[in-house]
């Protein structure tokens, strides 16, 4: 009996398809709608530039309440009318808002929001990431963020990777307010964490701010007042017609789509990929977010 | 006397001025000039674009020797003469070079170079980066340049940086002759580490690239050869006529001022930093590099 099994084995191997390795985008294809969450119209801030160019933003309440609630505050007393993009600074951030003007805040915003910079852990589902962080004694993904946190100190915060948008402040112990915003277009500035509030990330239209020119004056503000990028208007997606409401979703951090994509970020095997590494860094892993049809 | 001695020390701490808490440009700036590096004419390779902007790569014959010698050839045959930018990619790379062009190689070009992905540790000298890295075992600086190794293999790599170039190649065993080039623009995508040949670094006018416009095909290609960026010539600069060659100078990453850089970069105490992370990642450190008076 022993034998034939064995054979049997061998037959069934030879008969199999060749093993199709996934790739990471295959595995994103792949997921079902359940391990899809629709991010809610109330925490998508959609941009345009005058340019005609749409920078699409998730907000993150869960992190940084105070600020997000601003930034709502903001949006809707239209504060941007007129704001621009006003600083670029290569590898780093694009920067925009009413830069050093004396707009007053619109009703509802808090001048002086505490310094949300990170929060407790507890309270917070996550998935680890399963590789080291030089940052943080861990990290992991949180309702679609990507973390860093210490279960032992019971903080928690939003990493600052490619995309992510942060609140611009003066020194400590002012924390903005969220008029002044930046997106990271660089390499992750991984030291800013829990040294400004994380308030969320561009899902869409990113390269809308990675591609402008980069200031040439120090911390890439542009010289003159002539290359600043005009913003036409900055809206909340529900406050917009739903007709030209836009939708996202991502891809759900706790769902076994996103443990298989996890893994296979950290061990590339497809094609190309003639040796996995075995680890990968936070901000390289990605969370997919796409356009709801 | 230990009664005086407290109240001297605390009349000293008194008396004393603040101290300052250097940012790592300050430690740069006061680096002697023995702790700079000049880098060799013949190690220098530029590229200028028809629009008027120049982009500098430094190369690491150290690291992928014949892939080096096989760009050295085609700057010197003017293979890139009529090449173009092709491909840029959001958040990975931008890619030049003929594309699909059956251009001959110039003399001296080795058709089919081994695969240059990695090379021995040992022979490199290198300072320990000390926070953890998720793509290899071992992480720090040889020569300048940021290395990620294993020492009980005997292997080290030069990293995918911001900036970092890289040969183009098809499916293995193909390794690509040099001929199509790409730079990171976004965040360090360490998955290509010991996957591609990298033969060095853009050292200036990086954002040349960065902010070119995005290609709207798979991958980031070119839609219409109308978008292609024309690059005007690709020179060594020990080619050039004496007065134009640029020069450029390298933190030695030997040098105790490097050593007080690294140390800065992974905690950050000044003014805006309320709270150091204790750690940096390998592509977060960007070893200074600057022109030549």
């Amino acid at each position: 009996m022993k034998k034939l099994l064995i054979a049997s084995l061998i037959a069934l191997t030879a008969a199999a398809p060749p093993t199709k390795l996934l790739t990471p985008t295959d595995i994103v294809n792949a997921a079902p709608p359940s391990a899809w969450k629709t991010i809610p119209a109330d925490n998508v801030l959609v941009m345009d530039l005058a340019s005609g160019g749409r920078v699409v933003i998730q907000l993150a309440p869960a992190f940084a309440p105070v600020h997000v609630a601003n930034i709502k505050a903001l949006a809707r007393g239209r504060y941007w009318d007129g704001a621009t993009v006003y600083r670029v600074q290569d590898n780093y951030v694009a920067q925009w808002g009413q830069n050093e003007s004396d707009k007053p805040w619109p009703a509802g915003v808090t001048a002086k929001p505490p310094a949300e910079y990170s929060r407790p852990l507890k309270g917070l589902s996550s998935t680890v990431l399963g590789s080291p962080d030089p940052y943080a004694p861990g990290a992991g993904f949180s309702g679609g963020w990507p973390i860093a946190y210490s279960a032992k100190a019971n903080w928690a915060n939003l990493a600052h990777c490619y995309g992510s948008v942060g609140v611009g402040r003066d020194l400590s112990p002012d924390t903005g307010t969220g008029g002044e915003l930046y997106a990271v277009i660089g390499h992750a500035p991984r030291q800013l964490d829990r040294v400004i509030a994380v308030v969320g990330r561009v899902v869409d239209g990113i390269d809308r701010l990675s591609s402008l020119p980069r200031g040439t004056e120090a911390l890439g503000f542009y010289k003159d007042k002539a290359q600043y990028v005009p913003i036409a208007s900055v809206r909340l997606a529900s406050d917009m017609p739903a007709a030209e409401r836009p939708s996202y979703e991502y891809l759900d951090t706790a769902s076994p789509s996103f443990a298989r994509y996890l893994k296979v970020r950290a061990n590339r095997h497809d094609d190309f990929y003639i040796r996995p590494a075995g680890g990968v860094d936070l901000c390289n892993v990605q969370v997919p977010v796409r356009k709801k049809a």
